[in-house]
């Protein structure tokens, strides 16, 4: 159960490149981080394209004005400078900029949390986590719905066997926001999603789908695809060639096969991120839009509602417990998980704490990567005519 | 509103071929056949392979026994010397006896009602469609779910433009009661569906999914598949060359996409068989866990939950109405619904009423070829690496 | 498991008394009764009170032109004339003649069922319930909602000490379709609902909650209510001094409490028809909108979800099954399972057998004769301005 | 939309009595208060009667040691002497405390925001309330689930008619956890709620259902009980006279009648925390176990689910917004809400800003008022056998 009370020694300073007042997804990181302030402290930050209201924001969230700063370029070579300077920094930006300031924050000397998907391409990829080793710092991704602890709970009872040898997977991540073009015009949070030049070779597949790729992979880490197929469309055909809608379907290493759908034309869908995996015994399933419930289904007798905080949960789900029973988690309670166990990593990192390092499941540089990896598969199927590609 | 009264002059005089005591789908004909005493009598019956068995329980449920026949062509024979012979005949048998007693009875002039998958191929389908026009006879098909009316509320509101131009069509009929091959052994029932010689070309593709790809079809009569590709599995091995798993995904003339997920091992799921039409403006979602309701999502606007019986309803979907407002309705008003249908279509036809016959919407000859013909193209398609077909 | 295999040597000769085409029940009251016409004959009635709407309508539902009679009286005096004559009759009229025909069909030799509430006053129905056992016949009950076999599930579970000692009972039958007065003006089966003379002394207290109440008694058989408050309300000031809405405060013996919401002014609800029976360890929760669903809820462990058909149920509730796991029932067949014990309780009338009668559990006269109880004591308590009272 | 930007010119400093490693209730508090740091900052605190455990659990959340005392009479003679001390607390403490620490609180000259149920006696709320005024101080109380901006959603629609005329309220807030005496006597948390010399009158009334009866206050400002009638009960016996189950019964001044039930031993529920407002239209649902959601059904209209953060929504909820649309808020959020408007009443407060105060929707000391106004009523009638009181 967490209370607030410290994990590691002292917070670390840390800044945000991006995530200011017209990102929405700048609150999550902050609430996120700056949940018990035992984890990390707001120092630093170039929240904004727009200096002027980038520094007026910084302001107000409580940064000094002196440390609101321009670009991310001026904030590092300026923070480098100071004995309390920052030591960790968020990037909040649009997809197109992650990697070279990910690659710059590396190289002076920083630990980093970047916002999915995380870059272009898995040579990519791997060129930042052979720089974040040689650097000795973390990079963490914000996987943010990874960090509901219903999550471990279901990687636990996979582990345990509980629901038999895995033989299907089925995973959604659909909405219906993008069902006109309306926003492709005049939002800027979602003009440049539909650029290719700025979103990458995918949108929903790598702004949706990754998301719920990962938490596959955290429930079940010892699945591996073998090939796969995917089928992507532009509903909305202004977005060509970024799909808007994409069916892929899978086969595993071990004889499973799954399937996922992912889609921001899913018309008035509101509860559309789903994760089910089938096994030989029984089936578990969990839904974004019932966060604090699992089912737990054993062919042949009555479905189970497992519900957050219970006794009955895994140790390890429960030691992510805030709120206790009958009061709901939600999101920034997730964020707040997963950005806690980023400071418990970089805090590890620093310390040369590989135990710890080995034992925290959290969204890595290697989650970051095997993101792309499968955005990077799907795109060679859906671009080979929806064809069965390996899966490299 | 439907309260009994009857439809047409008389009842048929109607017999059944299989569905005996040890045949779960052969109470469901006759509670849907017998349901308000005015669409079909009971008066003979071909009930079992084991005439002793057979006898017994046609005169436990009220036939008379010199009319409990030992097989359909004794029950054909005879019937067709009495004056008041049977009428029509409905088969609940094995699938591979469909073709020869659907054919025996027409040949022996009378209405059919056959189990679907109908046949084992489209070209059996065509020659008895052929025969059945000859016959001036009737050849219903119990995809007995797609009697619930709210399906005529979906084609309803499709046709009235209430989600706009059809995008994605989401497609599945799941559960998990073959989890083992336990019942592949011991079940009368189970063994004969996974034995290719009886079943044909498929498990549940066959089994499941045509009712949902009927039920498709019904909700959007316009909607035609230009290719697919499906991916099927012998989860259990036994099964081979049988699948009790099989993805589809399906592209349609229209632009528009699908899929479709059937199974037999969806350990624990009892509540999967969901259909969810998507539009450019708004989606519909039926399950049939939950089948006295539809969804109703507008993008943007709070999510409708219409309930049978209510006046907001489509008139074609409350002329089906029964129990009336606050009274759940169930498979057996289904199967009653289309009972009723098959005895108007079969009254229309003897009357020669076209104009009955091209408004009524019920699964007909047509329906059956169709589903024969959606799993020809499943299967031609899974047979070749789950590699795209055109829909042929 | 139930497939239409008769229960009793032959079918009952049957009438109705009212239950035409106007009026919505009489159409459960004849599907109920002639599902598998091994149990009912539908050869008489009464139909209408208008003799040419009710022989119009008898003819259309099978019953010969000769034995469609103007008046109850008429039935019964010329049927017992016949040698065929009918052997029982169901009374689908408005409560204010429940009691003179229920008195007729007995003195007439027939076995009766009857709507609820059954008569006015506890008197009238111990007078009856005398008449009944002097004339060895069976009166029954029309609580339809009853049939549903998870009523005998929760029984069972109650019995088996699955809940633990019952500490808490809350009942709740709501719903909204008289918000409004409309219908009270313009609606011929609502119009008498709100007038004394003909609905008796109460409207929703009887026209709803007996029905639940009933249930609770067969849920819990051995619990007693010591005494009770009701606060009653006529929401629409016209109905005055019927009440629209009624809340019920209770007492048990044992030392539970309980508690009970009906009303025809809860506006929109279309899922207010509920029981949850709260035990020391467990309790267990059935909702009339989700029929096939029982949820058993042990504290401090998962909840589970009980769904109708599947083998983990108590062999009572197995034994009312007719269409097998996935397949959803609803009300229809709630009514043929009561229809069904009807005619095997009135078979083991005629043969004295009173070891069937002794285990049937059905809706009987005394059933009736507790719900009109039931009235009395609320109706009591709230005249006498919602004060606790003994229940006598 | 709450993005973190500051609302007022500084952060308070604020400190907190309780609340520390063995309360659970404690971290709500910090979780809400210190939510975006730009509203409330932790500088002090009395957090454990173990002065030593106090002081680590202080250090631990980052109150600086010197600033941790054994006691809050300690804590407001030092803090008061200091430059920068503590401008505001909170108190978590048992019941029976909450009188003298937030009398000597405002003494001391701080704000204050205090648990429920908030005193004895209303005599004592009403003394405290003129205090509070004398000093110009604020006095919040965390009802928590209160700021679940659903409830100002709800506020909007009955506001502007959408539900036509209130007729019936119908109040729950049950859990089953205290189903066995367990707990009550190995949790420190349990056992004083037990004793009525440190929890008061009442247990569940006022640990449970004050939440829930404010909740309906601020859904509906202008509702005001008549009477009431409370019937409670000890159901583990060892707890008389302090009630662990309860049910309610209220007249409104406007003819409206209602209903509450709170409960600790309504064993396994896990979704008894409940409001329903039904209007002469319709009704408006919201369940605390699907917080983000809310029910609109209008009688013979499809049923609505509002969904937060959508735009349909009322501007007074949106004000609320902090994650946006298909992301799940929880009660951490609500708290959130509720203590950054603690915080915008106590600089309204210090600068005389009667507008804001008047115009700011929060539980004040006028809703702590009222919640032991409810107790006290109901344990009046209560004490009196469940008679009907005048609400006083």
């Amino acid at each position: 159960m967490l209370n607030g009370e410290k994990k590691i020694a002292r917070p670390f300073r840390w800044a945000m490149v991006g995530g200011g007042r017209t990102a929405g997804v700048g609150y999550k990181h902050r609430t996120g981080a700056l949940r018990d302030n035992t984890a990390f402290q707001l120092v630093a930050g170039a929240f904004d394209i727009d200096p002027v209201r980038g520094e007026d924001f910084g302001v107000n969230v409580g940064v000094d004005e002196s440390r609101c700063y321009p670009d991310y370029k001026t904030m590092f070579t300026e923070e480098v400078k100071r004995e309390d300077g920052i030591e960790a920094v968020s990037i909040a930006t649009p997809n197109g900029t992650h990697y070279e300031i990910t690659k710059a924050a590396l190289e002076a000397g920083l630990h980093v949390v970047c916002e999915k998907p995380l870059f272009f391409t898995v040579a990519e990829a791997q060129e930042i986590k052979e720089l974040a080793e040689e650097k000795g710092k973390i990079v963490g991704v914000t996987y943010g719905f990874s960090g509901n602890q219903m999550m471990l709970q279901m990687r636990a009872m996979v582990e345990q066997g509980k629901i038999g040898d895995i033989r299907i997977v089925e995973l959604q991540y659909t909405h219906g926001f993008n069902a006109t073009d309306k926003a492709d015009a005049i939002s800027e949070a979602q003009k440049w999603r539909v650029d290719p030049k700025i979103a990458g070779p995918s949108f929903v597949l790598g702004d949706l789908s990754t998301h719920t790729y990962y938490m596959s992979q955290l429930i079940m880490p010892n699945m591996k695809i073998s090939k796969l197929l995917c089928d992507r469309q532009s509903i909305v055909g202004s977005r060509a060639p970024l799909e808007d809608n994409a069916f892929v379907l899978m086969h595993y290493e071990n004889g499973a096969v799954g399937r996922l759908w992912t889609s921001s034309v899913d018309a008035g869908c509101m509860d559309g991120h789903r994760i089910r995996i089938v096994g030989s015994k029984a089936s578990l399933e969990w839904w974004d839009s019932k966060p604090n419930e699992l089912r737990y289904e054993v062919q042949g007798e009555p479905a189970q509602t497992l519900i957050r905080a219970m006794p009955y949960l895994d140790e390890s789900c429960l030691a992510d417990e805030r709120l206790g029973a009958l009061h709901q988690e939600g999101l920034s309670d997730a964020w707040a998980n997963i950005y806690l166990k980023f400071a418990v990593a970089m805090d590890a990192k620093n310390r040369g704490d590989e135990e710890t390092l080995k034992n925290l499941v959290y969204p890595d540089i290697n989650a970051g990567l095997e993101g792309i990896r499968w955005i990077e598969n799907c795109v060679r199927s859906a671009d080979a005519g929806a064809a069965w590609v390996e899966f490299e």
